[in-house]
């Protein structure tokens, strides 16, 4: 896990290490030229070589792409977001620029001087005192990404929607006691803009002026408050044993397992990312990626309206990372991997253990019994599970990349953590949300997620994307006199865009390498995405919700491959105003046929809130998996060679019906 | 799992037992008062008794209902399909009845001696002759339901589908070795009906006369085939433990397991069954079961053009279940329960470990993590999951109804096994399918399942079914300035029919209790059906496809309940040439709001075919699961209370890089 175990030059898709950290730090430093406390670091992280260098080095003995550094900072003396472009190798900066009317993704330490502003500030602390609070009353806050209702708006603003805790838990749940006044901060100048006051009857309108604090009894979740009682007691212990190790191997981030091969990268922005994967030694995919997940909220009422985080543009899937300890995020035989992040004065900061990797059981892969002679093969379905949990303030995303042993990629997030709470008179009802605790609303949103394909069949950069149509036959009496048959269509894509899914036709897109047919079906080899039908943004192209994140308007997009384009809804999310992303590159007229294509599958859920569900007060996972799975890539079942399962390997234990069954009858 | 364990009733949904099976064919050969062997048994499983019966009896200390068992059986002087309903305890004969234009379902007996009749008789070999085959190919056949394509056909007829192996060994794959011809028998005369060539072309048209077998490798699945150097050698053991046992409690059927409990029904039709289910001591449902499924077919070339099973109502997901073994099918601790079915001859036959049981760990339950301190909870998400593989001729459904600790309870099916093949000519290609494998079509086809939900929330027979949808405001500036805000309309079903889906409006159905209402959200109890949307049935109105099987053309249906009404497309599937189900139950003019209301889905997928995947040799399982999930049913989530994730409990095993890794660089 150090960084000084090799001396070796790392994969150039690799994650970089705390020493390049370190040195482009130090870059910076000296080319700006000024004494370090006047540069505050937000972010460095890789900044990918083009594409051509890397697959010449990769697969023609090229020269290794420089590794370079995408580095966000800011002057003190200024609020323009600055951006170098480190090469590390050269140790100087190739391109030094500033993004005036752009807005970082937030960075910790800013997160800690808002925080500790707001909670300290005089107006506020006088607001709050007109709640009456308990004594025992500890006040907290999350600063939130402002959001965008101005479009002239400059300021680096957060809104801090602030709690109680009443115990001195370190997991009493304050969102279960939200207040309601959300002050604004100026995070540069940590000057307080506005104390907002938060609605807490039906409409827009506030008190006259800031009322007592209801009293509630907050739900808990902490198992220090709850106290042993509040347990269920009947759940026996499940343990995973691999008593011959784990079938991956890891070789620097490089790593094997079941025929995939696949180097495992990983940035502040996006977590966990898959580069370079291949099955059997056959390129599959460049680069497979979560790119961007938006949380539009349905609430009208001000300051929601302003509610729409960008969780991985704002914060980064990355950076809000747990540090996992082994036995709880995952359980069987587990490796992690850790990440760096660079603090406010330049220091790079380990963030260990950000992403694990186990094998998982999936249960039955295939199964075929000979009902003649009742003989029967089964395999399991062994999977890879690279999984990592970014928490966004008050909920968590558990993002993994699943695959098995069928050559199937599965892109799965978890949906978990707690709602963002917000204040309502008790006894009150609004049309934009469930009660989910007295006094606490919990407003209707959307999660819609974008995943990033860039595929690379068989080692060809130039792929297609396709989609598939099942139609009836119609009026065909001689071919068809009994009205059964369909036909399968076949429209590849030819130009940018949007498009739809229509499950009504079975539409299923696909990549297919043009230039390679399968022996055995005629047909090009290619992969198909099975995607999860969703409904889109419900809000109209004119607002700015939409206008900031178009892949939120189709389920499907395609573009041609530029380097750097990996963010759906461009680079600067924050505050945005406009979409810099997809609403531009999808809007480009040129070929994407044959062409080196990137395919963007836009997916999510409109949550209605429930009190046990959604969210109270940690929700139950809800789960949803995009796949890619091979068609006329092989010519058999790719997990036909997997060893069939039997009871020596296994170690299963027959249950035996112990003496509560004796005074019932038995089971036949 | 013996039946005489116990002398105690069984639970009035308890299925029959040995000494029940055995009492109700000597109640039907004494009622009918012939000699042994002019009955033949078909089929003798449970006659559910009237839901009124059975409430009084479970919760208001009502006599116990009757035993019934629902008998079918033919003379063997007669074509006609008679039905008995027997009283067990009384031991009389309460309903005899005939079904003279309807087709029972297959059972093992007849299709022995079709499959026998066919490989044995003189014109069938004659036939097979023509085309040469090999000194060591071995001949076989599976018979098919007939299906229908002529209004008036009244003969009990099987289609052959015939296939060679070129191995003696018990698992050589026949499917991949189609011969071009399948005969028709009559089930009852066993008489030839005609030798019906089939198309090798790509139209309906057939050679001028059978010719020679085109010599093709078959693709095998069998280990002893294939050979030890063909397997992966790298997947290591991995093994489920549960050193204090496991957390379920048997009693007879009534199954206990985190806070859930339920009687475990099984039939011959449906497989297994979930009866009375409940949670922390609150009813739920009165029965959940997956009612109906149909594959129909899209090549429109004769005989194709009639191929579409009804995998329960012509074959049964029970009878065609297999006994499952130690260590194959599940992984740790497993119990199994064993079925009955009748032989021709009327003695009962145990079907050993049909169903089995036990406890898989899914991931992450849910998380949160306090991001000021790092505190963190994890609950694992501990599943029960009770299991069937039911192995209808080529394919396999592996059926499970999955509960968690949240309250859920997942209906989930995994499609696997073998498609049925067709011959083709070597190098041709048709509109219809796919070749997976030289002189082997796989047609695309689709399958179409329909699970049936029979609610009672809170213990009340009157519920109702309702759709929520998400629209956003429109042009309401004075409330919605920006356009962000959208309104949950819940609209109730009131009157029998099929709805549809709508992924645009995020519709979403619920069971709802209109009397019991949630103290915190202020929301009516319910329950919420996580749909799988999918294309329905593609043939028109006018086909007998679509006639057959009206459930496939909606995927919600709800209707009023009545006893007896459990099975979509009517008792008898076989050769049906219309609906009896819910083309009947649906359009009843009754309302359906606050009601005893059924809810019925129909899901399934198109399987546009593949070599790899659909489906040579096996096809890896595809997966598809419909949820039932609370929504104001409970007032926090109830996993709140599950022991938090812990190393001490779970006993993972850390990863350390060993020497591979020394010449690569480090993770960070």
């Amino acid at each position: 896990m150090s960084s000084h175990a090799s001396k070796s030059a790392p994969h150039p898709l690799d994650p970089l290490t705390v020493d390049e950290v370190q040195t482009a730090s130090q870059i910076v430093h000296k080319q700006i030229g000024c004494a370090d406390n006047e540069i505050r670091f937000k972010l460095i992280d890789l900044a990918e070589p083009p594409k051509d260098n890397t697959l010449q080095h990769l697969h023609h003995n090229g020269p290794a792409p420089d590794r370079r550094a995408r580095v966000y900072y800011h002057l003190k003396t200024s609020q323009a977001l600055l951006i170098a472009i480190v090469n590390l190798a050269t140790k100087r900066v190739e391109k030094l620029y500033d993004a005036p009317n752009s807005q970082g993704p937030v960075d910790w330490h800013e997160y800690e001087l808002i925080t500790r502003a707001c909670n300290s500030h005089p107006e506020v602390l006088a607001e709050v005192a007109k709640l009456k609070l308990p004594p025992n009353a500890r006040l907290l806050n999350d600063p939130w990404a402002f959001g965008t209702d101005d479009a002239n708006e400059r300021r680096r603003l957060f809104q801090c929607y602030m709690y109680i805790a009443l115990d001195e838990d370190p997991e009493a749940n304050h969102y279960s006691l939200p207040l309601p006044l959300a002050p604004i901060f100026d995070a540069h100048t940590l000057e307080l803009v506005q104390i907002e006051r938060l609605p807490m009857g039906t409409g827009d309108e506030l008190d006259p002026e800031t009322q007592p604090w209801e009293p509630a009894q907050p739900v808990e979740y902490s198992a220090n408050i709850m106290g042993e009682d509040a347990f269920r007691k009947d759940l026996k212990p499940l343990q995973v044993v691999q008593p011959d190790g784990p079938s991956f191997k890891i070789f620097g981030r490089r790593v094997e397992w079941q025929k995939w091969s696949f180097q495992l990268g990983w940035t502040l922005r996006e977590g966990p990312v898959l580069h370079d994967v291949q099955y059997d030694g056959r390129p599959l995919f460049y680069r497979v990626s979560m790119s961007e997940m938006t949380v539009p909220y349905g609430d009208p009422r001000s300051p929601y309206h302003r509610k729409q985080a960008f969780d991985l543009g704002d914060s980064g899937f990355g950076l809000t990372s747990n540090s996992l300890s082994l036995g709880c995020d995952c359980l069987g035989h587990i490796a992690y991997f850790s990440g760096v992040r660079v603090t406010a004065d330049g220091k790079p900061a380990v963030m260990p253990n950000v992403v694990c990797m186990h094998e998982i059981d999936d249960g039955i892969g295939w199964k075929h019994t000979n009902f003649r002679n009742h003989k029967s093969s089964v395999v399991r379905n062994r999977q890879l599970v690279i999984q990592c949990t970014a928490t966004v303030a008050n909920y968590e995303y558990i993002l993994a990349f699943v695959l098995d042993q069928a050559a199937n990629i599965h892109i799965e997030v978890r949906a978990t953590g707690i709602v963002s709470t917000m204040p309502i008179r008790q006894g009150l009802q609004v049309p934009w949300g469930t009660i989910v605790a007295p006094g606490v609303l919990a407003v209707n949103h959307q999660h819609i997620f974008c995943v990033r394909v860039d595929p690379c069949l068989d080692g060809d950069r130039n792929n297609t994307i396709t989609y598939d149509e099942c139609h009836p036959v119609i009026n065909e009496p001689d071919l068809d006199p009994f009205g059964c048959a369909f036909r399968v269509n076949t429209t590849p894509i030819e130009k940018p865009g949007g498009y739809d899914l229509d499950l009504t036709k079975n539409r299923t897109f696909k990549i297919i390498n043009e230039s390679r047919t399968n022996a055995i079906s005629g047909k090009p080899h290619g992969y198909k995405l099975h995607a999860v039908p969703s409904q889109m943004l419900m809000m109209a192209p004119h607002t700015f919700n939409y206008r900031r994140g178009i892949f939120t308007s189709k389920p499907i997009w395609v573009t041609k491959y530029n380097d750097d384009e990996l963010w759906a809804s461009g680079e600067f999310t924050n505050q945005s105003r406009e979409d810099t992303g997809l609403a531009i590159w999808a809007k480009r007229d040129e070929n994407v046929k044959n062409e080196d294509v990137v395919l963007w599958h836009a997916f999510g859920v409109t949550h209605v809130t429930r009190p046990e569900g959604m969210y109270f007060p940690v929700m139950p996972v809800e789960k949803f998996a995009v796949s890619l799975k091979p068609t006329s890539f092989f010519e058999v079942n790719p997990s036909n060679d997997v060893p069939r399962s039997n009871q020596s390997t296994n170690q299963s234990t027959l249950h035996t019906v112990g003496p509560e069954s004796c005074c019932r009858p038995s089971r036949i």
